[in-house]
């Protein structure tokens, strides 16, 4: 098993999977939210995590064998729910939800106190993270998906807790390599700065790959 | 306030407030990593929706006004519970735990599958994450704590989700200037390396900047 799965599901039944898949992740980010700051005393607290921990002893009752991985439709849409940054259904993603404007990828998204580094801060790596997914997805929005090769960020200010903004686009493509630049926007200033390579898979290697599908080797 | 707080708390207060902030915690973090492949029905789903919004009811009764920042105590030591990479209390940290052994700075941690980015692999962004925080770690180690200025990471090979260790080692100085270098090791190999250039606070120049200190201006 590669982590690729072709599911042949109805819109219908992917709609309500991702409506509950919401709605469970959306209540663990206000958790884990909570839990960064509460201040509340050991009674509380207890009481906290008996809930927690019967909260996970029911999603327990039946779980995947491995990770979430990458579903694939038969309408050629696919879920990445587990992935740490655009994770519909991963608590840890905020999640970036990207949308493509004319040749700009995008996303806004706001940073709450699990994402801090420095007092008040987002942490340099978050934004690194949210850079390179968002770099990413504008390379294969420019029709050369591929795995990440290099990544430079270059940070100009900190980046305030709170609303951001991601965005990337083409550079240029040299054969595999396809390289994409973007930017962190915060409170009317670029923060931070970042360049991106990525590689086209092997296996996508004189194909017509206008999207990634299931294969292996494109690690 | 600039989020820097000094607290003067007694030692075994500071340990007891540890060991409540890393159960509360870690209750979380498996709640995440359950929530991320949990294949249950509506009836499973809904009753841990229901305990999940009791135990962040419950956290809510008392809570910081702002994100966690960073508390020091008298005796020179610092609390980043609200770290999202290095972070105790925060359930989006894996956590690191950063160790110093002679010149280089390491951490060995398991990438459960909330932290997927290709079926199978790590995210490149988290890889950074981490790599962020264990360069500028080693930067600080070599009595030059700073801000990251520019962060490369160059991927080799997919990091398999499960162990891995990340280590970084001073490079060079060059004034304000701090060069660290870095990589990840998964399953044997290097999977990915990274430069870090770290940038030393404005209010520490000058003065000898042996540890960060509370201080406005390391933005």
């Amino acid at each position: 098993m590669n982590g690729y799965e072709l599911e042949d599901l109805p819109a219908e039944e992917i709609e309500r999977l991702t409506e509950r898949a919401t709605a469970l992740a959306e209540s663990v980010r206000g958790l884990i939210q909570t839990t960064v700051v509460t201040e509340v005393g050991d009674a509380d607290l207890d009481e906290a995590i008996a809930h927690i921990r019967a909260a996970q002893l029911l999603l327990s009752r039946k779980t995947l064998p491995g990770s979430f991985g990458v579903r694939f439709n038969s309408d050629g849409t696919r879920r990445t729910w587990g992935n740490a940054v655009t994770g519909t259904r991963n608590p840890v993603a905020p999640p970036v939800v990207l949308a493509h404007d004319g040749d700009r990828t995008w996303s806004e998204v706001t940073m709450g106190p699990a994402y801090e580094g420095p007092p008040g801060l987002v942490h340099g790596g978050v934004l690194a993270a949210i850079l390179d997914q968002v770099l990413g997805s504008a390379a294969e929005h420019a029709g050369a998906p591929g795995m990440t090769g290099t990544l430079t960020v270059r940070y100009r200010h900190g980046t305030p807790l709170g609303p951001i903004r991601a965005e990337a686009w083409l550079d240029r493509r040299e054969g595999v390599k396809t390289f994409t630049m973007g930017r962190i926007i915060a409170a009317g200033a670029v923060t931070a700065e970042a360049e991106g390579v990525f590689i086209l898979p092997r296996w996508a290697r004189g194909a017509a790959a206008e999207s990634l599908r299931p294969g292996v080797g494109d690690a």
